[in-house]
């Protein structure tokens, strides 16, 4: 199975920016212990991290039409709330995209609970840490591999 | 460890209710699927279903209070959008809560996407199915027994 | 013909709140009125008043999957206006289910006019008293005996 | 008794418009089976339709100050949604004015959940198809005629 | 001087309809009234009154392009408050408007507050009963003849 | 009879600011002008200014129980939008009061178009210039003279 | 193909009104320019203005059920903004309609962004002057006879 | 004098949560020390406390009915921000009800500034912590028994 | 113990005001009873009125900082709904004040159930009558003097 | 004449998404249609396609600044409600801008009825399919070239 | 260069108000350090304070007129967020005004996000402390004395 | 100290786009009149300007983690009023960041006056010109070096 993990804005300075909130784990971190966890389950992982919206949506085409994955893990970090075109780019590509939150979006401002991303997507999990990574692609085993 | 699950409104009818959509599996069905996967990671899980809003923040309290619960993973239904006692409840008892919903509930009517029990969690999962549940509890694992 | 007459919060008091708005009547003269008129035309008409939200919710499931009645009558009182819970539990047991209001709930507060239960029923009538029970029945036995 | 039956916009497409939909019944098949009804309660009927706003409004003065109607039974349409001018009319008239919808307005686009008319009328009956028509002069039969 | 009174929705029931409210004047007796004020002044007036607001619009350019009208006087009744056509067809003829209402609405509806039609106006006058009409045109003699 | 005339803030720069727009007359020569019209007519006038809500306040206070006035008419301008204290003022002395407008606030910014005090005051003039002041006047002996 | 080309409240006025900002150009000139070029591509067109928004409802269903015509273009001035009554009308013809307007409707007041007639057409031009009307029939040729 | 005293939903958790904030007097002591207070002036006192909307509704209901209460102390808890239902019961019983809240809610989350209750309420105390309680019942001692 | 009790805009006219709504009390009686309860409890009590809310700025400060109180007892009248420059006054004294309504304000007009006041204050007492003031004393006696 | 089209996020994918909805045309096939019907006509089109708003500003700024374009065409996709800085930079450029969206966006989500950017452009087509582009550059011929 | 320095509501509290927030530095000591920056520069600063709306705007309309400052800077405090008076009185004065923020209040409560007094300001400086007042004269230096 | 000044969409524009608005400065004359003043002041300057929220939040982060330096200022252009995703970049890099606009946003549409940018930055800087960067730096060398 061939699976996307696309990170959106500011989701490079994990590990460095406010580590006593977010920990000491980069993104680096996360992508070499999600690795160890799948490829003895023959799950490709492809990670990838931008900063910019078209960027992101270049990425999700990619993955389907370029790369042919079978399912993409998006964190689209602040774009959730209002990146339509990323909404639009999930729809596109007609394979299923779980969306993924570090924090608890709903616990922070007012405005992080909208989301415009999230009604184009299967399903959605946040507040689990590096694990929301780890459980989505768990699912995705579960769900498009349905006699693993 | 401890972990209730409490489910809301409506949930007692699963597999009943329209299975074209929500499949054949009950609630039970469901239960027994838990029981299996966990029982052998010596977690005991505890099955609540209730459509009182009352019943539900009873059963919230009595998890902490009475049964000394290690963590709850809530599916509180539509009392999700409404409930500010549930919400309430939530924070009151301390311990980890992981929201949990079958269907992804941002591609329903607007005033689903609107949650007040949501900010006193700690996470949530949504529209991932029955495995929602099944994750909910992969993450309290890893959580709570950091060396698990 | 099997019909389930639901009342909600503070329909109990009928009769005896302010009767000189309500009227004398109770929910038991009601009660005794219909059974009256619909005893004859093979109408069994199971009445129910609970000033819970849980209760009503049990109760809707119950009509359809315990006593396989053929449509609903309820009058969901105040939780008309925010219950979802009970939305869902009118959507969930698919047989006719109409809205009655005693009063014009249009001609009092604002906050009245919204209806979260209205869009999952069949059909509403408001403002026209007792009468509302009685011509709900009256649709019901022309839309399910259309030869009747 | 003398009742006005005053229809709005677009129903005087009623049946050729998707009849699959709102059925094969026309405006005059729906006054024809009210005749049949009623003529033998001594209730005569006095049927009226208009795309017209202003010519509603006309409709509503005359049914009172020309033709000294006992009541007033009318679906606005969408007039429903914006007409402050036929609200004015229907609590200038004072006499009963029930508003009757084919349709369940609950179940359409949100913005047809809001009436501007139905704070002036007495009652509301929507969603029964062309029973609202009928129970509307049923219900007047008894409010009006209280020894009938 | 030419002025054309304009009269909306409703208002052809002046001292008819709740004359203890209104007060026991037509529009017939208040245009008397108007033609002995002004009369001895050189002041033409043309009365009109409609309940459509098409022929308010159509009555609007009529004034000014088939009859040279110096001002108009306009009680739009309800249209006030949602009819932009009456609002564009104010600000097309390019002449002084000066609107009345006889009552205050703003001590009425929350809804009746809101104006479309005010901003095309030069004015307005509301509450000051038939004084409206006598007042708003005493405002045009001095403003049009300013030599008067 | 006895009248008080209150103007609110920033109308003491009448004719001194953008005389293009207010023209040159001040609120002196307004002073003055009514002074000659309604002294023939036996109306006491007693102008007040200031820029301050609490003395507004203490203005409609003494209107009423220092001074005996029959009516007030007053142009709280700015104050109109907001103070919800000099609403309570002008409700509170329970004389007709009319609200007079220089400018057609409703041609201005949209938080213009709302009012607090219009709903207190008996009556309302905009936009007509100073005209305003005089019409509201004209009113007042009309309405509380009935044999004048 | 037969097109009816119908206009709404204040477009009657066009070249008279304001002709600086719209032009000399009249509905007639229009009307006179577009048989011009299409009456060589074997186009019926009939036009029609009204000022009444019950009249241009007559005139939608009149179009499909009196005059068999292929398609409609709209110009529903400002009805554009409210007329649901209309929307339902566009929407029961069931024949492509395309809206057209003379301005850019998104650079005037906020009020005129919001229409509800959009979501019933086919399609929408604005802003492109009275070449809105020629490039609404020019689609219709292309879309209604692809071989053409 | 004869006083019902009402918790709501979690309020059966006082002392036990967070007592740091809440302090660690429970519902009990306060209970206890409102009776040691009042019994010796003749005031019988009657705790209740549930987490149940609906039963919350029945000891409204019994206070009056029941138990011919002279008055009820209330703390809704969450339920004061959405439930009509309890505000319809208040209403009525048509005896005084005084809302109290322990915390001052105006200092909270947003949503906790609106009350649909206390609409229906002689008055409201809140922000004095158990003290509220206390003055509540002062209240009705002095309001109720003027001659006390 | 020194208390401030500050009455904001129109309570001055107190008793003189619609004594059949407010009663005869004026402000100098309540002020008259509240110094012969607690003068015998060793609580100075200061009152000021002002209808200007930059002179109940003033004194809030002064109570604080030049007249040394122990709390404020504040009954901001209409400036309760937005000044929030007294909001910031209450707010930086950082002494406990307790807001004080007369009357229920929650069942009056919409726009007095918001305030922007009381989330700096300690507590709120509404609906109570002059046993408002009382009790707010009663309570800062309790809550200032635990060994009281 | 010199005409740049530039599409944005997601257009891309046109033809290859979606088929049975937008048909199997691709971006480069509409680009062949356009050059073969606008070459005769001696109108250069430059085509611009990007899913980053960045590279669409940029792409306004170049079509004036760097290859003089007389007029653009755009499709900005879903940045069309919410990207200002591509409004900011129609508005900078000061050449014709047309807005074209090939399916009917008021039929869609209730989001995409608000357009950011349409103020700022000449004019807008929407819903017609690539029909738009062609009538976008049909009006530009007409308006640019007035003797064409 | 004459420059006008009015400080609204609170301000007087600099420096004794939580010192640990706001700093040491009262107004006096502020007024000190400019003095003492600015003489040198030929700038004569004068200071004003008041905690009344009405008296900033007396003072307001006395630096144009009555001391013919050629500059404003202005910290309106809470009357920044709805005193649309103060707002007229800084566009009546048609000098330059500077609107100056000793925090930065869009980090606060939400409610301080909206300016009403803004708009009719020539610029503004918010969060910057002390050197806000500093940085406005530096501005004002560079713009009114362009060969400074 | 090391200073950042980052400007964002359609500021390539400047002193080209409108000059009669914004004057004939380019950003490169800016630059060049901000190194002037502040070379000598030992501060190093570094200039960005991108149209890509993308590349700008990779500027904030290179500003702080790849360069060092001392603070930023930055000019987001339209960003300011939905870039979340700019708001999380500044608050991740923890240095001071100053906001400036060059024109008073205030001044203009509506939607100009919400930021979501303001609240993560420690001041800001409107309406001033191109001395608002000047002023930015001055507070910043102010705040920065103490002892400066």
């Amino acid at each position: 199975m061939n699976i996307h993990i696309i990170n959106g804005p500011n989701l490079n300075l994990l590990g460095v920016r406010q580590p006593e909130i977010y920990g000491h784990e980069t993104l680096g971190d996360i992508e070499k212990k999600m690795r160890q966890i799948f490829e003895q389950k023959n799950v490709a992982l492809h990670f990838f991290q931008s900063n910019s919206e078209g960027a992101i949506i270049d990425a999700l085409h990619a993955a389907r039409y370029a790369h042919n994955a079978d399912a993409v893990v998006i964190n689209p970090g602040a774009y959730t709330h209002y990146s339509i075109a990323i909404r639009d780019a999930v729809a596109a590509i007609q394979i299923p995209v779980i969306e993924v939150h570090i924090s608890n979006i709903h616990a922070r401002e007012p405005f992080r609970e909208h989301s415009v991303v999230a009604a184009a997507c299967r399903g959605r999990i946040e507040g689990l840490g590096w694990n929301g990574y780890r459980l989505a692609v768990e699912y995705l085993l579960d769900a498009l591999q349905p006699n693993n």
